[in-house]
Parts: C-alpha cells; structure tokens; sequence
C-alpha cells in the first residue's frame, strides 16, 4: 500500500482551523491527498496559518459536494469514530486499520473519512463505509478533536508501515557498550579504590560490589564513559599519593 | 502505573490555543494532570474554546518557573521530541515507552515533558531527562504541533494500557528509581569530589560532567543505589581529609 493511495477525507468541517491543522498532521506522517465534502467554511488565512507550511496539501485538495463522489474511485472506505454505532459495523482498531490497509495491494485507492466536528457523519454517508475504524476514548470525554483523529491514525498508519526511513544511527565505537572484559577490569579496580579508601570490608565487599555491578551492568557502559570512570578512580588514587 | 501519576509537562508554551487543545487531547485519553513551565502567554479565553470542555484539566494545572522543579517529584522523566539529538541520548519510540510507564511501579510519579512550539527544549533541559521518545515524522516535514504530539503519546499510552494485563510488579520502595531531586543532589556532590581530586577542571566540568548525568539518568538508580554511591563520595572525601 502507498501512502499516496489513501486519501483523507473531511466531511462537512465548520472550522478551517481544523482543516489547516489537518493538513500538518497529514504532512507530519507523509500523507498528501485531502478532500473535502461540502465544506462549511472558506479555507484561507486561519487554514494556512494552521498549517504550518503544509501548504501544497491545502493548494491541492480536492473538493465534492457529496460523499458518494469523492470516494466513487475508492477500493475500501474507512470511517472514522470516536464513538461506537448502535448498529454494529465491522469495527477496526487503529492498529488493525493500520494492518490491513500494508496488506493492500499498492494500486489500491483507499479513503479514510471524518465526520463533522459537532454531529459526525450520517447513517447515509456510514452506508457508503466499509468499515469503521474506532479510536479509543475516555468513555467520559470521547470526542476527539477532527484533526487530532486524523493525526493519530496517519500516525498509526505511517509508523506501522515502516517506511519511516530507517535512519540507521552509524554509533561509533565509543559509543557502545563495551566489552564485558573492561567491565570486569573496572569492577576490579572501583574495589581496589573502595577498600583503599576504607568504604568497603575486605573481608565483606561482598553485597555492595554485587549491587554496584547491577547498575553498571543494566547500563550498558560505553567505551567513552568507562574512560570517565576509570580516569576518576585513577584521579581519586593519586590524590591519596 | 497509573495515568493520574503522569504528568504533562510544556515547557515555554506561546500560543495558548496550543495548551486548550493539549488539555482536549489529555481528558480525551484519561491524562489529567498539566503541568505549565514558564508559560509565554495566558491560560484564557481562548485556550478554554480549544480544550472545548477539559476544563477541570486547566483549572486544576501546576506552573512552574522552571523544569527542575516540576519535576522535582518525578522518579522517570522523558523528552518528546520530532528531531534526534545529535549527542545520542537514550531513546524510546512511543511504543517502548507505554510499554515502559505500563511496567511501572503504581506509586511512581513520572514526567512527560514537551518542548517551545518553535525551539523545543534547551540542552540544559534536556539534561534533566532520564529518557527522550521519539515520534517518528516524514523527515521532509518533522515539526509537530505540540499539542498533536502531546495526543500522539497519551493515546498510545492509553490504547496500550487498555490492552494489555495489568500485571502489577509489586516493587520495593527502595528499588524504586528515586526522584529527581535526589539524583541532582548526588550530581552536585560528584562534582564537587572530582573537582577536589583535580579530575575536573573548575572552569570546564561541563562535557565529563554531562556524560556522567547521561550514564546514571539512564541507568534510573534507585534508592539503595543511590546510598552507595552517596557513601562512596563521602569515604573519599574522608581520605582526604
């Protein structure tokens, strides 16, 4: 599936606040195709603004006087809920969306569809649907702002698919963990100092080595920082001459 | 782990409509706890239109000056941020980190903290946080709007705290990472002795110094740990004399 197979769609927005900041989310999470239905308000400055540069999706939106048209070239349907229908409707979670729409094949158009801000979208335009894909919510403060529910599931669909470019940090070598040979040469002389320094029992060094192993075990120690503490306990050595 | 032990920290916030929509996106996923540091504009009118009925959420908000001391009660602290750093911090995708916060003790107290709408967190700030998570972005066009990645987070910790088993790992007080403050203080105290024993130059403790932050704020220490390590400095101080 190809992100720029999916296109958003919003159904009846009053606020172009709403429609800019959708259009960041969409741009944030490699998303390009928005379509609106009937929108009930201009898009101009207060969208623009919203959207923060992402402009190009605001230039080139599409925009239907009805549901049926803007979908008419569309394999599957998604709506968008943050509440459940008392008619059940086959019910994807974000995750599942997510899945299935990788699963597509890559010439497949597919339209995510959101509802207006105050009434969601109507049984007629659900009929259109084939599935519903149900965010979950606070049962006690359900409703989702329309573009935070487009940004969420443009976040779970963009994350899912991988193709965040694998940005392969090159670490360098001083920045991994070390070999488990230096630990040990650092256990070793952090005891010397601890005796030297009368902190730890010779005869008991016992529990107290034990547990400081466990932190710098559980830290996965780099090569720079195991020259930081070995040059401590060498400062702190000469320092008692 | 507990939502309401979660705190949402924004740090230097200028548009207000940015905090009304990050208390929207918080009641919407069950979060109720915000946290305000050093705020560049009212808490008004028009930050109550955008959290559109979350207003116990702004009511109820902390304000502080600064990072330190909000989150001076935490004992895990993460940095959200859309661009990774260039000295590598400890990173978390936002799937690892619910997976983190779910296995945590109920008592622990933890921090999410979201940077300025246009420069984000200082370094300085950054050195206050055990973890930073990462929301992966198209790399073209990587800046979320603060309170879109503030929605991002919370559903992905709800969501996955709603499906998975809440086993509780009943953890000992003293195996607990311990609070900030705590943490500060034995940084305070490191310097101090390597400073005595010549290890650091006065006039630049600054990199060995924040390589040493990076090591134990990744490694969480916990209370028994942090005695060690504390009686450790104090017997070399001792030695000195």
């Amino acid at each position: 599936m190809k992100l720029q197979n999916i296109k958003i769609v919003m159904a009846g927005t009053t606020h172009p606040g709403n429609i800019g900041a959708a259009a960041r989310a969409m741009a944030n999470m490699c998303f390009t195709r928005l379509t609106l239905v009937d929108p009930q308000c201009p898009v101009g400055e207060i969208a623009y603004a919203r959207a923060s540069g992402a402009n190009a999706i605001l230039d080139n939106r599409d925009t239907c006087n009805d549901l049926a048209s803007a979908i008419a070239d569309c394999n599957c349907v998604i709506a968008a809920s943050a509440r459940r229908r008392s008619l059940s409707w086959p019910e994807l979670s974000p995750p599942e969306l997510a899945d299935k729409l990788i699963d597509m094949n890559d010439t497949a158009q597919t339209a995510l569809v959101f509802g207006r801000e105050h009434s969601g979208l109507s049984n007629e335009e659900m009929q259109l649907c084939n599935y519903m894909v149900y965010i979950p919510t606070n049962p006690d403060f359900s409703s989702l702002n329309v573009a935070s529910a487009i940004q969420v599931l443009c976040y779970e669909i963009f994350q899912r698919q991988a193709i965040v470019p694998q940005i392969v940090k090159p670490i360098e070598k001083q920045d991994m963990p070390v070999e488990h040979s230096e630990l040990e040469g650092y256990f070793e002389h952090l005891q010397n100092v601890l005796q030297m320094c009368e902190f730890l029992d010779p005869q008991q060094p016992g529990l107290i080595m034990q547990r400081l192993r466990r932190l710098y075990l559980r830290s996965e120690v780099t090569r720079n920082e195991i020259n930081i503490l070995r040059g401590m306990l060498t400062a702190i050595e000469k320092q008692r001459g």
